[in-house]
């Protein structure tokens, strides 16, 4: 890549709005940023590699808003508010409608989110983009994964499954006739939405939190290690969209549900004291959220089927395309 | 990658040590981080390619030392203080003594500048590393490239031209022989030294700062640029290892020292009325720094050589091995 073209590159990623606590942003050795009094700051990082995280065939858009969207779904499994990115992009060749397609995409959709980019770095190489979201969340309310209990009830955000679903938009034997479903999965997998309004909602109310990326037996499990406790959910309450069982079938769909990941919603745990509040903010519709279980003493994750029997779980891996 | 070598991975990065302000560290969503009042956070990234910013026969304890540095340069360009930062690592293949001599390398060189790593994401794919470092610096009192204005004199720390001079190493056609030669210029290339206590030295008394990772000439046309003036520096004033002129011959070390890049030294500023100030630092070898020559009203930024010409620069480009 030449100087040339590493202005280009900069060219598309300078953004002259103004942001809010950003004091310095992109062209400067460090961008410099200000916390507010009574904050503390967060801070996570995540990679996406061609051909791993998402297909050759994805365009610059998806990858963009995927790229984004997998980081901010850390940030609001903290309960916290996202305010600015840094960006390292890695590019075998720099394509001038690549890039305008991918940053337009990518600072739209950051800007929707409250979130300016403050710094990056190109290079050349395999294509992999590696964003890095800070964050902010009031002293002390953070929603971390070790603060579950027994007794403590489950639950989960909006649906489950459609993350691992989507997968099969990409493998030509699964074979998606309708364009309504394909068009639906298309956007849970390109633009999965980061449950932050969730998460702010959950502060002081929740004992414990995270985003479910590797599945939910997977997460649910990091909960229940970090907390010294374990896990019993109910099946036929996870909360599913119902058109998943006729395209899966029903061994094909427990998978997809309990250990397909992907699917970025928030999994939770909240103590008694504070269970009927929650209640109250899901009947009122200003919790999209549902009980699917109990923290216990007995260690381990398990999900039980509707004659009371522990299900057998298929272990997710690692896969790629 | 499987699960288990995911497990395998963040086994390496679990540093138990207690890190100044870290609320939460590795192994949750989010790290969880403390700013002191007064202070300003500032973010870098910077990513390193395999094949391209290094060789494929870098060992994983060079690569460490290389990928920290070169981001701890930036934070030393702003005058901060590193206290945080988090790891991207992308890896072709998991294997447990590259990571295990990656990651002694890589937490054992932080420590020593009093930086801790809370977060991090390993992915499947060709060999990168990014990282993000995260400093503070005393509201209102970094470096920036902007500030320096006509009669400002120019400095440099340290020397310049080993950066270019070390690339020699990877050209079977150099064929540097004594092995001293050898030694430093490896050295100088797996780790260059961030100049973090030169740069908070200057805070308060330099008016732009940057570090030398493009070239002298690139560089400072980056500060003469944000700050809307010109450059004159002379070339004999330029401190330059007394035997790299035998390495590289006049013409080619003209090249390294202005245009090679990777030196990681830092270029500053000051204004008239620090400039005794400066000169005392330097005098007393508080401050290891050369003066170069004076900002002007004329844009662009020229070396003169010891007969008042203006010397023709080689344009530096993107390299890789």
């Amino acid at each position: 890549m030449s100087l040339n073209e590493f202005s280009l590159i900069q060219k598309y990623f300078s953004s002259s709005a103004e942001s809010k606590g950003v004091s310095l942003g992109v062209g400067d050795d460090c961008a410099i940023l200000d916390i507010p009094e009574g904050k503390q700051l967060v801070a996570t990082v995540d990679t996406l590699v061609e051909g791993v995280h998402f297909p050759v065939s994805a365009s610059p858009g998806d990858i963009a808003h995927r790229s984004l969207r997998v980081n901010l779904s850390d940030i609001a499994a903290m309960g916290a508010d996202p305010h600015w990115f840094t960006l390292a992009l890695t590019l075998p060749k720099v394509t001038e409608s690549w890039l305008c397609s991918f940053s337009q995409a990518l600072l739209s959709d950051a800007s929707c989110f409250g979130c300016s980019l403050v710094g990056g770095d190109t290079t050349a190489g395999p294509l992999s983009i590696t964003m890095q979201v800070l964050g902010t969340i009031p002293i002390g309310s953070s929603l971390t994964r070790g603060g579950a209990n027994e007794g403590d009830s489950i639950y989960v955000t909006g649906s489950l499954g459609e993350g691992a679903a989507a997968l099969g938009l990409f493998d030509a034997s699964a074979d998606i006739k309708s364009k309504d479903i394909r068009s639906r999965l298309l956007r849970r997998f390109y633009r999965p939405e980061p449950r932050l309004k969730e998460g702010a909602c959950l502060r002081n109310l929740a004992s414990a939190a995270i985003d479910i990326s590797d599945g939910l037996i997977a997460d649910l499990g990091h909960i229940a290690k970090s907390s010294g406790v374990g896990a019993n959910i109910e099946f036929d309450r996870l909360p599913v969209a119902p058109y998943l069982l006729s395209l899966a079938g029903q061994t094909c769909l427990n998978d997809w549900v309990l250990s397909g990941g992907d699917d970025y919603e928030l999994c939770f745990t909240v103590p008694r004291r504070n269970k009927d509040f929650v209640e109250t903010l899901i009947h009122s519709g200003e919790l999209n959220a549902f009980y699917i279980g109990e923290m216990c003493k007995e260690v381990g994750v398990r999900s039980y089927d509707s004659r009371g029997q522990i299900m057998k779980l298929k272990k997710s891996g690692y896969r790629h395309f």
